[in-house]
């Protein structure tokens, strides 16, 4: 229910919408989706999808969400109230919204008398009309409104019986909740709270929500005073990605109203998952996450000074404001790069590799090594599975590369042609074959495939699940080095496989050998080594 | 003067020992006096240059500095309080921080009950003892004293009078000032007010420092309402660098207070160079910059909404809370699908592009499609001039590609072979070449570089300075769309362009062959133009 009374407070996300107007964050269609089912997962309660008037990447959203029925979540679609001297139901942006299917719109409005004459060209009289034919029109289309109240502080600051009119003026007109937005981001806790306090008392009954940007490294401050002051709705992002600084970050904002101050905000339980939801985000933003960020970054725990060490031995709460567990983060300790590798021998126990046998040691100066020439091994699973068989009990893989050829073609209007000869040994066989692709790692996976499905018939149902590619030391231009990151299945598990070099087809070609090998773990077992001596 | 009634705030700054417990950052005793210099030329009053008695890098930092005259910052050595049942004239760690040579010593004890048994077992009588003991040891060594109250705000909420006790320990014993810490850093904004409130009643006449970390994103804001509370000194560091999530941002805080609130803090006319200051010390940390960081970030005051920056033409306050060049910073407008026709007409002014020209529909729609095709344009302006060159004005790129092709060869237990054969027309002539490479894409470079250089010795000045791949629609495995980012620079300006293609080789070779007609646009109109009929 919207607007109850009770100490729940309604977290709105806006990483499809305001997140995008970040410098560097781009989503596909398809990417918003993902992260919207994750958001609905966590139990977020409304997620903005887009501005369907503005650009056809977000109507395509909308359209694909309908496909997936979502728990609770609501889906929200952006735009703004109609322009000046247009009536609101023959503007198109208002019927753009209505078109999306949605149902809840969120229009912005101006609120601060200076940009309505300046930027907007016209009378507060006339906003006013705006604001409230706009909420109007779409509440009898049968939608829920929310108003954003745009440069509501700054407003409230020149001219505040107008920024209230304003707010009155949607309300009045309907509107289910009317949203303090701090747009350019630099105004102050006391300010947000004084205003909010104003509002809250001058407009009883109606929702209010903050929308606070960071450009004074206040947006998750201003958003606790906006909640304390009587705020029921919280806007912002996950990350804190959008324009400019970035809006409040979820990450932060919910840990905060949750854990410090009792608010109800998204189901307890999911809380544990906001770490995890916060590198998701940047895995799909293709960012590298803040490694400092409150509560989520993999700092955000990790101990450095030797008497904070000390006194975290004898008691946890000594040096932290907050148990990791809670967010689904953990502790690190500085001093021990090594306990991560630990952790991971550890998980892979059937192999009894003993960390203080000379094999054991071997192996973890091996890891040592190949991370710090920038193989990463956390998504890579499968990779490091078979290094680690190898290393202990003797496995060979089920193929091994005598040569490959990448041939690739490219002649003025004309799409490019790749082609790959790869010369395998296959148990006691010799294959040689080619394939083409769209593209030379496609070509090369076509030609593995085809070299090995004669006899590995499981080769046909593994799956490339996902590729993808970062430039490890950025600086070096066309010689930098790539990692190359595999995922694959075959219905039922998946794993991940890495490759790094100079040269992005060897990257590649490695991940994707371990990628074939490790789906060829058991069916091996039942072959080859049987045709063996 | 310290303590004096005026509202100047004196700016503590800790980078150089607070900022150091940070993941990943470490200075040499060389980089420290680097850094020390600056803020002492930027106006800093207090430099707390490392922890004498913790290790010997700290020691030789105190030996150098004392080589070079400070304008007029005042150098602090870093400790703790004497231990438990220790004369603080008999305590080492307080010996080394007389021999550092300093004038200003900020010593650290317990003020939370909780650590004073737990942490180091000892009674709640003897602490009070070793911080009266310990401060007036070090007076009568002729030194000023600062008192870091650790965890100040935690010990006031679980027992206000014993943390107050421990602050008027240090004040009756000549402390300079007392420095409320939130060593945790999860305390809360009205928290801290109401603490520091309280501090300052209780102790007129001493002087109330604000200690803040940013556990729970709030470190800026806790250190403005601490200083609106009564606080007059405020430490932390540049970029917020510290253990964790950091300590209080001094490149947001100070700015905040001068700038917003209208407190004296370092000289007015030095804070444009804070954007400078901060780029500064991420270099010398070996840190890359954070594009969003409030204030002095590339992307603090970068805008991409297309309804932004139409405003912004009018007039620059109405999405802007600060003009950029107070703080040595520069506004931006970034290219998207996101922005309008006056994104492109604002920054394109020269081409004379009119909006309601069919021309300028054209190209917005161009523009917009290859959007959604996965081309972006923020981080490639290079490419996006060249196309609106294209469109309007009759522009023609430095050369035209006739065919390429690239050989890769791999042969088990040796190193991959690349090498590119292209064939380019450049003005009249063809030209046909090959290089080697240790990838295809820098195999591609150097051909393109060997065709291109006898005809245009300008090309010997680009270079490139960063490649990056992000695979988009990442769960299409290795059929997948790849988009490819260049940045190049000639020494005086760098520029981005881009491709997007499912073959990385392809998307590869659009970035490039921008690039590099991007790089060439002055040359041409010198060469090509003329010997073209």
């Amino acid at each position: 229910m919207l607007g109850d009374l009770t100490p729940t407070i309604k977290i709105y996300d806006t990483t499809l919408r305001d997140g995008t107007q970040g410098e560097g964050v781009s989503f596909s269609a398809e990417d918003k989706v993902k992260i919207a089912l994750r958001l609905d997962e966590m139990g977020f309660h409304y997620i903005e999808g887009g501005w369907p008037g503005s650009n056809p990447k977000d109507m395509e959203f909308f359209e694909l969400i309908k496909q997936y029925p979502l728990k609770q979540a609501v889906v929200a679609a952006f735009g703004s109230t109609c322009r000046p001297g247009v009536p609101a139901h023959q503007d198109t942006n208002l019927k753009r919204l209505v078109e999306s299917g949605v149902k809840l719109a969120t229009i912005f409005g101006k609120a601060w008398d200076f940009h309505v004459t300046k930027a907007l060209n016209t009378t507060l009289e006339e906003n006013l009309r705006m604001v409230r034919d706009s909420v109007a029109y779409l509440k009898s289309q049968g939608l829920k409104v929310f108003f954003d109240a745009e440069h509501f502080f700054d407003g409230f600051k020149a001219n505040p019986d107008y920024a209230l009119a304003v707010l009155q003026a949607a309300a009045g007109a309907g509107a289910d909740a009317v949203v303090l937005c701090d747009t350019n981001g630099g105004s102050l806790p006391f300010e947000v709270q004084q205003a909010v306090s104003r509002v809250v008392r001058q407009l009883p009954g109606v929702p209010v929500g903050i929308h606070a940007h960071n450009d004074g490294e206040l947006a998750v401050a201003n958003t606790i005073m906006a909640v304390q002051a009587g705020a029921t709705q919280v806007q912002g992002t996950v990350n804190g990605l959008g324009e400019r600084c970035g809006n409040a970050n979820l990450c932060s904002v919910i840990p905060n109203l949750a854990f410090k101050l009792g608010y109800q905000t998204i189901p307890r339980e999911n809380l544990v998952y906001l770490t995890e939801l916060s590198r998701f985000v940047y895995e799909v933003a293709n960012l590298n996450p803040v490694a400092n960020q409150p509560f989520v970054g993999e700092s955000a725990f990790a101990h450095k000074g030797g008497i904070h060490v000390s006194a975290l031995m004898k008691e946890t709460g000594t040096y932290e404001h907050l148990a990791p567990e809670l967010v689904g983060n953990q502790r690190r300790v500085l001093m021990s790069e090594l306990s991560g590798l630990s952790n991971l021998l550890y998980k892979y126990k059937e192999l009894h590799l003993d960390k203080n046998s000379p094999e054991g040691r071997q192996v973890l100066e091996q890891l040592k090594n190949m991370e710090h020439r920038g193989y990463q091994f956390e998504a890579a699973e499968g990779s490091l599975e078979l290094m680690l068989r190898k290393a202990v009990n003797g496995y060979r893989e089920p193929f091994q590369l005598e040569s490959m050829r990448l041939i690739l073609e490219m002649r003025e209007q004309q799409p490019i042609y790749s082609e790959a000869v790869i010369k395998l040994r296959v148990g006691e066989e010799l294959v040689h074959t080619a394939a083409e692709g769209n593209g030379p790692v496609n070509a090369l996976d076509n030609a593995l495939r085809k070299a090995l499905e004669t006899i590995y018939p499981r080769v046909a149902d593994l799956r490339l699940l996902d590729y993808k590619v970062r430039v490890l030391e950025e600086k070096a231009g066309t010689e930098a080095l790539v990692r190359v990151l595999i995922e694959t299945g075959d219905g039922k598990k998946t794993w991940g496989t890495v490759g790094v070099s100079t040269n992005i087809i060897e990257a590649s070609w490695q991940a994707l050998a371990d990628s074939m090998a490790y789906g060829l773990l058991e069916e091996q077992k039942l072959t080859v080594t049987n045709t063996k001596k």
